[in-house]
């Protein structure tokens, strides 16, 4: 399979327009890490591709952690003395702040006071905020808003339940060739955020479409999980899936126009992390690869040291380090077609690199083969041998048993796809044999 | 033990007059690599901390080496043919070749000079020489005093002895927990000279006086030797204790205003090294890390193939790269207050990773613990988590049995004191627990 | 042997200019992959040096290759309508495309066009063409050349033959202590080029001649043979040598004005590798030393996977590099008296340290042995030692059975020299002995 040839045969304008379509579906859904809002994005997910959903009971454990009650919410508001909805759920779901319990009370505005968040750098944004573990509630609203809050009682609903219930979540697994896995993870619990992480779910969605029907290596697992919870659920659920588990990414805030940052599992020199690096190196985009940190996303889980998954993460701008992040301003302009279709041709790229990195034994090892003979090599002498007789000598030369395209790939400099070709045109003329059971 | 904690408690600048002082004191003393000089430096050391006191006879036989004949001096002065001094011991011991025998003769300034040592490029320094192992005898003089020397006749007087005696030296022994050692070894064998190695002795006192009484998980050696025979001699005559020897420092020119320089011991990876790089790292005083070379300090010998002991070298300014370096210039204005009580703290930065660096394993080692509900994560969400949770979290996922606390501050970029509060923290809380008998 | 303390007691430019003598002998003659250009050649050769001339059949299979019909050729050229010679293989032997089948025939221009090879960026220089391996012919001609070409009918000869005959090459092997060896091998193919490789050559015999005679520690072969057909058919005649070849230098392109370059072997650690690296290090002339990649010259058969040697390539300019590759400007003019004696240095340097790289013990592991009373260490103090001691210093610290003395050249950034010189002079006085049977 060379996922990237036939992606690469597709428009890319239109992928990217038809990524961001469906991100502008999902934004205005009321998402938390549990309840009714990721219910429906996952049942959004699963008209487009085969998506198991799973039900997990308040209380059950999960490793140190509960799963927590179930989360609902249908209206929240600050009204103010003249009844007028000066803060406004219906109007924007980060008002609320995720996970608030129900309350009903008329407060004064210093009493009030201390259950609202904003922004004073950036006075227009809503900020973005939860409180999953710890009882509480309040409203987030623009700086603006707040200071155009005057004194006088203040009428204060939400409308939200917190109850016995279930924690969701969906995975899509695609059966390939071999039971060995590789992970695709996005966290699906972010409320109206686009690039964290519709971006997210958006391109794994368009992933698992595209890989569909056709012939894998590698059996494919998407997962779409509540961030942390879900993930620390779904791997104390499915211990006996781990070991399976040969490659993995975490895809999140892969809409922006940042550069794009891998950030390396904490094996750091697992397969995953090399196919990574080398496909950023050669995209022609700027990127940089970052090391393994025990914070993050919930490679964090995945790279705990009981599991220590090869399990990287790619994004484009990094968490935390762009104002946007966490509030309004992540939002359905802050994320573009275009990146959405080059993310999503950067995680083909890494597939192609991990369905196609194998190992072959050069048929002839002593001395070169005739190349001529077999019209792989132009030979009018004096002129520079091209990129395809240069890639092809590299494979010949480390074709040794004890390297694989990729480590070729990387020692040559040549883009895998050259070493790829290479490889599969000297296979052909009898100068290559695979080595079975070998990456 | 925190001892970086309890030092800074203290005030440093009263830390560094002190020192000063100390110095100051032992100044005027006329050291060699045996005589009364060190014996009464020894002495004055021994009013501070606890000193045994070792005297090897004259022509004991230490390796390849036989410890030499002892040197005293009373005067030496060169006379004019008017009676005046113009080279004058008493008004500086430098004044005076170090070793040179008895001499009382008139001589013609022509056959006078060519035991005259100066240094034009610096016309009002005097120059530090020695013959230790070639029977000789000289006078070093600023070049401007050489050049005031008329012609005619000069009486030269040494009024010295080099007879069968003693090698003196002085260690200072702390027992902790453990018999392994961290070994500190200073050269106390140069007359009036400040940074080299006035500094060195001073503080290397101040940290025992520091550290004794103290609970210690090693025990420490203080070792105050003449350079190269003394350390040859210890090293002859302590075979047994060397392969106790866990960790050392040799300690000199740390009182001047240069940069920090570390000198890796001969293995390069050694945990001094380590943590010497690490708290130099950290330090926010500019610093250098140096590979290990056969030339040097006393390391040489520790460091020598058949020893090859973790034994490093603390300085500031390198030996030989600054003028000052073996001339009257290295005085007392040399060195610093300031400066001394920096290099103590930096000396006991190191000692603390040494005492605090071990080995623990996550007790949770699937999925990450939920920090929430122990009050060590704080969870509003959106913001970005401090330092101390980053610290905690990078102890938990790497606490897998294969990593030491040094390991993770250096994998993290993380100040040691963070990481190893942080290790303290999650231990009180469960979350941790220490690999007894490693590092 | 210090091959390079009795190399540089002779007049470097006489050197020079003798090599430069031989390549202009050698200039004129044309060259090919078969026939009596190369035996020629050889003959020249074999003036100089004890040379064992081999004559390989046509149809000889070698590996995956034929030794091909043997190719000789007296005259060829292209008359205008008037009867001139307006190419003439008289003038320059690059005229005509090596390895043409014979011609004569009557063509229009139009018909000549596809067999005419011309520069038009280099309007005055003939490029150098080849056709081997398909049967073909061709001339080339300066663009200028070509441009002055009238329509019209041209009168085309090749007075060529391409028959059963042989491939030929030379060797010259001087025996050493041991049946080691070390390899040199040049390509002796190329027509009237200078630099490629009668550079190459020229050194080579030079090299021969300077070590015929003197006790060398390992064995020399010394190879002649067109390039790439050449080596494959020496590899396939002398399976039972290759596990000899201890160290290996492919000389090529070592007369120009460029910098040195070395490209490694496949291995990219090997003695040779190290050794190459060292000298040019040391050799105050600008270097750079490439990693090994599988085009090249004739190292591509010596680092085929089946065979792997130790051989890397010395080259001052690289190929392709520089304009004048493959063209009539690579003449007698391009390369130098200077260049190729420098060149030829390099290559004893090299020679040199692999005949004097061991391995000693220090006898008096235990501290430093008292060079002093052995007037190995001069002492009045103060002063900083000189680089000899410090050299000394170096080869007993690391004289412990673990490395050889070019590890300690290249730990210390000593220059080997001096390095072999102090483990000679400790040697001398029983501080140092040498580990036997190790590098």
């Amino acid at each position: 399979m060379h996922f990237l040839k036939e992606l690469d045969q597709k428009d890319s304008m239109k992928i990217g327009r038809q990524l961001h379509a469906f991100a502008a579906e999902l934004y205005p859904i009321c998402r938390s890490i549990t309840g009714d809002g990721i219910r429906r994005t996952l049942a959004m997910i699963q008209d487009r591709i085969p998506l198991q959903i799973s039900e997990v009971p308040t209380g059950t454990s999960v490793f140190d952690w509960t799963v927590p009650k179930e989360w609902n919410i249908r209206d929240a508001y600050i009204k103010d003395s003249r009844g007028q909805r000066v803060v406004d759920f219906q109007r924007h779901n980060l008002h609320i702040v995720n996970y608030s319990v129900p309350v009903r009370a008329t407060l004064s505005l210093s009493e009030l006071q201390p259950h609202l968040h904003t922004l004073s750098e950036y006075p227009d944004w809503i900020p973005y905020r939860t409180s999953y573990y710890r009882e509480n509630w309040g409203f987030c609203l623009s700086h603006k808003q707040m200071l155009a809050l005057e004194n006088g009682d203040y009428e204060v609903c939400i409308d939200s339940s917190l109850e016995e219930g279930n924690l969701t979540y969906g995975e899509c697994y695609l059966p390939g060739r071999s039971s060995e896995e590789v992970l695709v993870s996005c966290h699906a619990c972010h409320p109206s955020l686009a690039n964290d992480n519709l971006s997210g779910l958006t391109v794994a969605t368009s992933l698992a479409q595209f890989l569909s029907g056709r012939p894998l290596r590698y059996s494919y697992r998407f997962l779409f999980i509540p961030g942390t919870i879900g993930a620390i659920t779904w791997l104390a659920r499915n211990l006996e899936s781990v070991g399976r588990i040969r490659h993995g990414l975490v895809l999140t805030g892969i809409g922006d126009a940042g550069a794009f940052h891998y950030k390396k599992s904490r094996r750091g020199d697992a397969e995953i992390d090399r196919a990574a690096a080398h496909v950023l190196r050669h995209s022609g985009e700027p990127s940089e690869v970052l090391e393994f940190s025990p914070y993050g996303y919930d490679e964090r889980q995945y790279c705990s040291p009981g599991f220590n998954l090869p399990v990287g993460c790619l994004m484009r701008s990094v968490w935390g380090t762009f104002p946007e992040y966490h509030t309004s301003a992540d939002n359905l302009d802050f994320i573009r077609p275009q990146q959405l279709a080059q993310s999503l041709r950067v995680c083909a790229s890494i597939f192609d690199v991990l369905e196609n990195n194998r190992s072959y034994l050069n048929q002839n090892p002593c001395c070169e083969p005739q190349l001529g003979k077999r019209n792989l090599y132009c030979s009018t002498g004096g002129d520079s041998i091209g990129a395809e007789i240069n890639a092809r000598l590299w494979v010949l030369n480390f074709s040794d048993g004890e390297r694989s395209l990729l480590d070729i790939a990387e020692r040559s400099g040549l883009p895998f796809e050259a070493i790829r070709d290479a490889a599969e045109l000297l296979c052909e003329n009898g100068l290559l044999a695979e080595i079975p059971g070998r990456t």
